[in-house]
């Protein structure tokens, strides 16, 4: 079974893998997110995965088979919001998604070595949180589960007490659109219904 | 703490619980759901949690000051899909579902022993399935992910591959509408926000 090579250094995309029961390694690619000045989440998250695979590709003698990279963003009053680099960062993510609806841009980008092309593709789903108030933000970060992610919260921990309505798929806000995961897998041949599954399980996120 | 006593034997149910944290103790209630004879998924679901917490809270002296149970059907062509009872049952869920959007219901009951009352409450999901051929079917129910869910599918397992929209909260499908609950302990005065949290993680099925 040929093995993909994940360009990705998130956990949440590894479990994802996991559960694909794919065989896999990771090349976490890392490349300068400054340089993409895109201020559109599908350009900016399209551009962004595809950089991560042109790295690993770049860097590999002979090029393997399969090579997937993704990027995620959350989007809200046209600003786009990364990783929270400390709490109090995080503590202005939380208010500013507080009562509102926003966007999760996850992009992907995968590279087949038979026809020698970088397959792109977007997906996204919009999140309704409910309005916190103070106390429930601080207990939020509290938490610790805005570290890491973009947007600050995670749709499969804590945060699903305050999210009152998605519309989407739920994988696309974790990080790996499943359904057009498989999809693409399969238009690139791909023999993903025959590979062996794994013990594996959704991603968790175990709280510290 | 107050302790809560889960009245279902549902693993998910349970390890949501353990997600949010909450001090809790399972005692399985065992209520002939035949008897219910609602056509009606809301009112179905609602009469069937609310026996679940009936039945402890009439088992138990003196009564706990918190019990929760809850109940789960896929609904589809004016059809309730309860758990199929083997592969071919499965099977014939899956052929239903495929290439249709069906609703998720998921109902849940609160005793308040406080109040004496029984505090219950709806929350409903829609789910798209992309068209499935049977090579796929065959592939799905060969994980066995069918075995013991209303429907025959798990959204927190590899049925993911196959689902292209949701709309309503991912965590009704899978059995305990989160943001429902949240409010609903709130609603009752159920100190949530100050229960010390545990190493836990979102439910997640290990493929057998």
């Amino acid at each position: 079974m040929e093995p993909v090579i994940l360009a990705s250094g998130s956990p949440r995309r590894q479990e994802f893998f996991k559960l694909l029961g794919l065989p896999f390694s990771v090349i976490s690619a890392d490349i300068d997110e400054s340089l993409c000045t895109h201020t559109d989440p599908e350009k900016l998250t399209l551009e962004l995965a595809k950089r991560k695979v042109e790295k690993v590709l770049h860097d590999l003698n002979p090029p393997p088979p399969w090579i997937f990279g993704a990027d995620t963003v959350v989007t809200i009053n046209n600003k786009i919001l990364g990783k929270p680099e400390n709490r109090n960062e995080a503590a202005e993510m939380i208010r500013e998604l507080s009562g509102c609806q926003h966007k999760v841009v996850t992009s992907m980008a995968l590279y087949n070595g038979r026809k020698k092309i970088i397959d792109c593709r977007s997906a996204s789903c919009t999140v309704l949180f409910s309005s916190l108030n103070e106390s429930e933000i601080n207990w939020y970060l509290d938490t610790n589960e805005w570290q890491g992610v973009a947007g600050g919260y995670r749709l499969q921990g804590l945060a699903s007490c305050f999210i009152s309505n998605i519309s989407g798929s739920p994988s696309t806000v974790v990080g790996l659109p499943l359904n057009e995961f498989y999809v693409m897998l399969k238009d690139n041949g791909y023999p993903y219904l025959t590979v062996g599954r794994l013990d594996a399980e959704f991603p968790s996120d175990h709280l510290k």
